[in-house]
C-alpha cells in the first residue's frame, strides 16, 4: 500500500512558495502486533506550522528537510492489530501531510461517535476550536457582557472566539482581510462590528466599533493589531496572545508595540498560551462545543482543497487570506 | 506661617532640568473647623511623577504649570481643629513638594506608632515597599525556590523585590547602574548575582546569573531589559510590569520588545500594575514589612538630600542613578 506524503524540499524564506514543498510516494508497512493502519480522511494546515519550518528551538521541534511533515489529521482505521481499534473507527492523530500510515495505537485518539462531519474535528471541534475556547474563557477570563476584539476573526480560531463571546452576551468586534469575510462575520456569525483591516486606520475602526474601549483583545495577528488594541484597552483588560500571523513570514525580528507601558497604569494582562497547556479541559471543551454546534448556536465554515497535491497550496493560502473559517485538505478522493 | 513649595515652570522635554522647576513661598492658612495644619518632615520623589509632567490622559491627572506639585510626604501635625488628630501626630499625605500645609483631615493618614524612622514610611514601609510586595507576590505570583530577575535592583522598589524573593528561598539576580550598587546588592542584600547593565551584554549577564532561565522578571526599566528578560524566560514565567524608567524621558514612542511572541509558546504572563490596584492589602503589607524590617530580614538604604531647594535635584537624580535605595528630601532643617 502506498501513501503520498509532503516534505520540505528547503526551508521557506519569507512567504512560503510551492517549491519549498515536495510530494513523494512511500510504502506503508503492514501493521505489526499492537499497531494500526489508518487512511486519512482529511488533514489540517495551521499557521503555527510556519514556525516549525524555521530551524530554531521552540515549543515544538523544527521540521527537518526531506522528512514527512506532520500535523493534525482525521483518518479511518483500515487494518488493526490492536484490540482497542476496529476497522472503520475514526481516529485523530498528528500524522497529517500524508494519505495513510501505520503506527502504534498510542499515537491515535479514537473519536467515538461523530456529531459532525469528520473535518469539523480539525476545526471547530478540534484544536482551533479548543484554542478559541480556552484562550477566551481561561486565558482571557472573559466575563459576561464585556467588549471583545478578535483579529483574524474570519479564521478557524477567530470565528469561534467571536461566537463564544456572543454566547456570553458580549459586544464583539472583529477584523478580517476582505469584504466577504466582514460580511460573513456580521451577517452570519452575529458580530456587532467587523472591518477590513486593509481599509483604513485600525485605531479609528476600533473607536467606531467599541467606543467605550476593549475588555479583551484576542490576538491572532500581532504587529499593528496588537499596538492598536493596546491603545484601546480599558482598565484591567486581558490580552490572550494566541498567534501573530502577520509576523510569521518576517525575515528579521520586528519591533513590538511602542505602547506596551500602557499596561502599567491600566493594569493590563498580556498572556501567551498554546492549546496544549489546557489539555485538562479537553473533555469539557468537546462536550460544550458539540452542544453549541449541534444546536446551531455556533456555526462554522471550511475552505476545502482536494488532494494531497494541494496541501502546500492550502498551507500557503493561510498567509494570503485564502480561507474563510478552517482550511482543510480533503484526502478521500 | 510660610511654606516654600515647588511647581513646574515649564514642562520638561526629555531629561528634566533644574529650570523646569521653581520654588516659591506661600502663606499657609490657619486651620478651620475640621482642618489640620501639618509641617512636612520629609517628601518623596518617585519615577512615576515624570509621567505626570506630560500633558496627557493617564491614570493620574497631569501636573499643571505653576501649580504646586504633589506626591508622598510624611509630616507632623502642628495645629489641629479635628478631634482625630493631635499635635505631634505623624501623618502621611499626598502633599509633598512643600514644607507645610493645611487640609481637611480626610486627606491625611495617621501613621500611629512608628517602628522605623519617619522617612522609611516613604520607602520600604511606604509606597515603594508596597509596590515591591504586591508586584512580586500578587502580580508575579512568586513561588518558593523560583529564579527572579529584577531590574533597577538598587532602587527603592527593586532592592525590596530582591530581598522579599530571598525570604522566599528564591535565586535572585539584579541589574544596577554602577559597581557600588552591584556590590551593595550582593554583599549586603544577599542577591545571588548582580551586574552593572552598562558593562556588557544583558543576555550574557542573565545567562551567567540564571543559567536555567527566569521564572519571574520584575520590570522597573523597560526597553532593552524587558527584551533580554523575555529571551531568558522559562515556561509559564511571569513578568510584573512595574515601571519603565529607561523610557520615561523619551521624546518619541520607542518600539517594544521584538520577541514578545515568545510569550505564546512559553505561556508567559506580562501584567502591568500600580500599587493602588492593591490597596486592600495595605494592612497585611504593613504588618509583614514592619516585621521584616524590625528583624533585619529586610534592609533598606536611603539617599537623602536636605531642603526643599534640593527637591528638583533629587527628582532629576532618579534618572541619573544618583540614588541607592529610596531618594528622600529631608524637610526638617
Amino acid at each position: 500500500m502506498e501513501s503520498r506524503e509532503v516534505s520540505l524540499s528547503q526551508r521557506p524564506v519569507g512567504m512560503p512558495k510551492d517549491d519549498d514543498f515536495a510530494v513523494a510516494s512511500v510504502e506503508v508497512p503492514d501493521p505489526q502486533d499492537g499497531q494500526v493502519q489508518v487512511r486519512n480522511v482529511c488533514m489540517s494546515v495551521d499557521p503555527y506550522m510556519r514556525g516549525r519550518m524555521v530551524d530554531r528551538k521552540s515549543y515544538v521541534p523544527p521540521f527537518q528537510i526531506g522528512e514527512t511533515l506532520n500535523g493534525g489529521a482525521i483518518g479511518k482505521v483500515i487494518r488493526s492489530r490492536n484490540e482497542d481499534f476496529a476497522e472503520g473507527d475514526y481516529v485523530q492523530s498528528n500524522y497529517g501531510w500524508r494519505e495513510a500510515f501505520t503506527v502504534e495505537a498510542k499515537a491515535l485518539t479514537k473519536l467515538g461517535d461523530l456529531t459532525a462531519p469528520a473535518s469539523a474535528y480539525l476545526g471547530v471541534l478540534g484544536m482551533p476550536g479548543m484554542t478559541a475556547y480556552v484562550g477566551l474563557l481561561e486565558v482571557g477570563a472573559l466575563k459576561d457582557g464585556e467588549t471583545v476584539f478578535v483579529s483574524g476573526a474570519a479564521g478557524a480560531v477567530g470565528s469561534i472566539v467571536g461566537q463564544i463571546a456572543k454566547l456570553k452576551d458580549c459586544r464583539v468586534i472583529g477584523s478580517a482581510g476582505n469584504a466577504d469575510k466582514v460580511s460573513w462575520l456580521t451577517n452570519d456569525l452575529g458580530f456587532d462590528y467587523a472591518f477590513d483591516y486593509h481599509g483604513g486606520d485600525l485605531l479609528n475602526q476600533l473607536r467606531e466599533g467599541a467606543p467605550d474601549g476593549l475588555d479583551v483583545y484576542f490576538d491572532n495577528v500581532g504587529g499593528d493589531h496588537l499596538q492598536a488594541a493596546l491603545f484601546h484597552m480599558r482598565p484591567f483588560g486581558r490580552l490572550p496572545l494566541c498567534g501573530a500571523i502577520s509576523m510569521y513570514n518576517d525575515t528579521e525580528p520586528r519591533p513590538g508595540p511602542n505602547n506596551l507601558t500602557m499596561a502599567i497604569g491600566l493594569g493590563l494582562t498580556l498572556r501567551g498560551f498554546i492549546v496544549s497547556h489546557f489539555s485538562h479541559l479537553n473533555e469539557q471543551f468537546r462536550s460544550d462545543m458539540e452542544t453549541w454546534v449541534s444546536s446551531g448556536e455556533i456555526k462554522y465554515q471550511e475552505t476545502i482543497l482536494d488532494g494531497i497535491d494541494r496541501a502546500a497550496e492550502a498551507f500557503i493560502g493561510l498567509f494570503t487570506g485564502a480561507n474563510t473559517g478552517k482550511m482543510i485538505v480533503n484526502l478521500t478522493g
